[in-house]
């Protein structure tokens, strides 16, 4: 059996070593144009920060390096060439190979082309200065332009705009951030936690400009000097183009494989392309989102090397599925870690879900008394009727990726948010509070169905601020807390919580329909003067979502 | 309705608070004998440590000291007094309130009474300097005592009794661990992980003594002075019993409710007693075990809490379930997470499960390209027919926890282990490998299941190393770790996994039924080892499983 992969990427290097370890009279071809391959892409951004050193980008985890004769070893073969053509009649990939032309048999063959970065249209793009991060040597370069520069934009506010802000930071550079979207993040975060990103960018001296778009690069000699937005120009001796990565299908399309509406190949959930003799993995391919059931593009090493696996054990006779993505993402913003599983509320509400969501801080990751907390903001989608978990967002200087994983695990197993309520997770002060985030925001899900409690997001609480409208809002903190932060509006009165039922009285002297806002830091408080509210015969009452913690970034 | 509560713990609070912001009108009394309550008893340890304040042990997560005053600003009494009898027929509770007996009428009762240490019958137990930790008057003198003694013996190395090897460690004291069972943590770890902890201990200093029990506490003007082991004294000035809890159900019993076989108070999925209108939660009941569907007896915080909420709900009218619990469990072991969800393999042997483990060493928790990376040992046991995970077991200083997370929701909603083999985590490269530990754990199992690898234990190993038998051990390292760590055993070869295949006409002079055990660092290089062997016809090649990672703690 010969075995042609075209890509010496996660997923074609992945598929290659198990098929080996599986069959060892097998012959396993890669074929790869770049000198570099087998690459780390991911630590691309902690290598231009110098947390990476450049060779490590290239080993295992036993320190050796991942070259050719690394997979000679393995007796597989990298062959440094160019696939030209796929012929799939006569199962013969055509290569060529420093200028000279060979074909290839194959029994089974494995497109793994991976990606490349999107370079929008825009006037200069051409300009030395400019970039794109996807190889070492993307990297090398500009690392080379950031010690010579002082201004440098970039362009796309997405996971890899977002992780280059921390990489530059440290070069000493100002950095201005352009997205066109509303807000940073935007396919990953809803406006309330992408706001408490661009704050925290914004605290440590990062321009960041949404609603924004680059019309052009201004150069001088060929060399960037600057961009242009709308009729003002910025100066800059440096641009990266953080704007998103497409497929590279151009070999594939013209063999007349299937590609799909992303623009990626279309694969069935063995991951064979409409040739079942050809499979497809990696950063090339389409995958089925498991909350939309849709076909969705996103390029991810993580998956690559799934599908790698998949792929060989189709291939060496053991028939496994495919089944498809939560769409889940991480990153590090500095201390901040952001992330989310599954689908936003935005695209939930595009999609037609009938949805109900919530939001909660927590002051801390660990037991509120162990010292070295930090906090975490936890965001929940879920569908009503089916109360299934649509989506997760996290954001905090806390452990909130230890949230995403143990809420992946329940969308994929299509856990009702019940079944999370009493969930017996492993408790110990250092690790996390005794009763768990994932524990308490599944019972804050519970209370909103129970009409337990009626909450205003920090959006639209901002709006109600800058209007005219006649309510009421009562802080319910501390006195300490109240004179620390003080909330400046004239509709506003602070009764702390501990002091609430002594002041009944007073509360009943304003009338029982006056919309009334409940503010404390995190949403707790106010939660609980709402039920006192109520009980009283309240009809108007509302507790601020997320607590001044989550508006503060609205400010 | 008028609520009454025995116990001012995690469950009774919990309880109370909930009814209260159900039910404004509920009259609730919390009957507690104890000065100090609303204890968070899983920080006495770190009380002891010092990073923790003593008045933080009573504090809400926003600062506010959960005393009398906060219970009543939330309607709540809190009825110093002891609870001395339940007439269940007339539905009145008579306490004594300073030696002042008096009645209270209830619609609801909730036994909420907590548990207390286990103290051995040894002969001189009720010398000075004798101690149990269960509450901050025990943690007060526990800390002068320490500052005053050279030797300390901690009996029993269970949760308590590692958790203050650790917090005992900065007063400058010998500590002696005293373990009667072959191990430490033995309910939680099998032998092969509790070693790795051992070892650890032992390494820091501390004495382990397991497979040993004290027989007599001496003592010199009822002062201790030594414990006696066997015809061993050792000398010491402070001795800690360790040795579990036992739930508070006096009262519970007198009245005529169920007590269960574990000793705790017997009670349906609604928390209910044999008595409806009783209910009863936190470390006086007993819990069904989600996985053996035993009933079985756990203290613990964070359950206690999560009783509380349902027996409320319960009370105030929504119907709730309290499913069972998972049996998981956290420690800080000084820089090691050690862990467990579910039932450990000498456990699911007992109860006859046909079970298939495995155990996986990471060399990080994080991309082993990323810096800071701490490695991770982890353990998962499946069901071979059902494919359901029934344990698992992590060691380390990596982040551990994380891992008994998502693994805690995949037993919670019967994952089969191959459902995470592709399962999407979100990964970069500060938080995970690309292929997350998860996954590459199923991907064992997976591998086991499909007769791709065999493997022999580390226990297993040693025995077969001290033995006469006559097999080979190859070493398949890189020759930088063999050197560094060389195998002394004149049964040993060295070749590395990279020279493996040009050393195949070596190889092929070994007779094909001659036994032979695959060696690298963690398991992973001796398994890609062993398919070539197997490929060449060799019937009886094992892989170390866990490497010499985990064997290190067998030498």
């Amino acid at each position: 059996m010969r075995v042609v992969i075209i890509g010496a990427g996660a997923a074609g290097l992945k598929a290659a070593c198990r098929i080996r370890r599986k069959d060892e009279n097998a012959e396993i071809i890669v074929i790869e144009k770049e000198k570099e391959f087998s690459i780390s892409r991911c630590s691309l951004p902690y290598y231009i920060a110098g947390l990476v050193k450049r060779e490590e980008l290239f080993k295992t985890a036993y320190g050796v390096l991942k070259d050719k004769k690394y997979f000679n070893s393995k007796n597989i073969e990298i062959l440094q060439a160019f696939a030209e053509e796929i012929n799939r009649a006569k199962k013969v990939v055509k290569v060529n190979r420093n200028g000279h032309t060979e074909k290839l048999d194959y029994d089974y063959l494995i497109i793994a082309t991976g990606a490349k970065p999107v370079i929008p249209k825009v006037e200069g793009i051409n300009s030395i200065g400019v970039y794109t991060l996807h190889s070492p040597h993307d990297a090398d370069q500009i690392i080379k332009r950031l010690k010579e520069s002082e201004n440098v934009v970039i362009v796309g506010a997405g996971l890899i705009g977002i992780e280059c802000c921390e990489a530059f930071f440290d070069y000493d550079v100002n950095i201005i951030l352009v997205e066109m979207m509303n807000r940073v993040l935007p396919t990953l975060l809803d406006l309330e936690m992408s706001k408490f990103v661009e704050r925290y960018l914004k605290l440590l001296g990062i321009k960041v400009l949404t609603n924004t778009k680059v019309d052009k690069i201004i150069n001088k000699n060929d060399e960037v000097c600057g961009v242009k937005i709308g009729n003002k120009e910025i100066e800059c001796q440096m641009v990266l183009f953080a704007t998103g990565f497409k497929p590279n299908v151009e070999l594939a399309a013209k063999s007349g494989l299937e590609i799909g509406k992303t623009g990626a190949i279309r694969v069935n959930e063995y991951l064979q392309t409409t040739d079942p003799h050809v499979y497809a993995g990696g950063d090339c391919v389409e995958n089925k989102c498991l909350i939309t059931n849709d076909l969705v593009y996103l390029p991810s090493g993580s998956i690559a090397n799934k599908h790698g696996r998949v792929i060989a054990d189709n291939i060496t006779g053991l028939k496994r599925k495919f089944e498809g993505v939560l769409r889940s993402l991480v990153l590090k913003v500095f201390d901040l870690t952001v992330g989310a599983i599954g689908i936003n509320e935005e695209l939930a509400k595009k999609k037609g879900f009938n949805i109900i969501s919530a939001i909660v801080p927590f002051s801390s990751d660990k037991s509120h008394v162990y010292p070295e907390r930090n906090p975490i903001i936890l965001k929940v989608i879920v569908e009503k009727n089916t109360k299934r978990i649509l989506g997760v967002q996290v954001v905090g200087t806390g452990r909130g990726d230890k949230k995403l994983d143990s809420l992946a695990v329940a969308i994929q197993s299509n856990a009702k948010i019940s079944e999370l309520m009493n969930l017996d997770f492993a408790y110990a002060p250092p690790y996390s509070p005794a009763v768990d985030h994932v524990n308490t925001i599944s019972y804050v899900i519970d209370n909103k169905l129970n009409n337990l409690i009626y909450t205003i997001k920090p959006d639209e609480f901002k709006r109600k601020i800058e209007s005219n409208d006649d309510f009421l809002i009562i802080d319910v903190r501390t006195y300490a807390e109240a004179r620390i932060e003080k909330i400046e509006d004239k509709r506003c009165i602070h009764i702390p919580l501990e002091k609430f039922r002594e002041s009944i009285p007073k509360l009943l002297k304003i009338p029982k329909e006056k919309e009334i806002i409940l503010v404390c830091s995190s949403g707790y408080r106010s939660y609980e003067a709402l039920r006192i509210l109520i009980s009283l015969g309240f009809v108007n009452v509302k507790s601020l979502e997320g607590g001044l913690l989550l508006f503060k970034s609205f400010q």
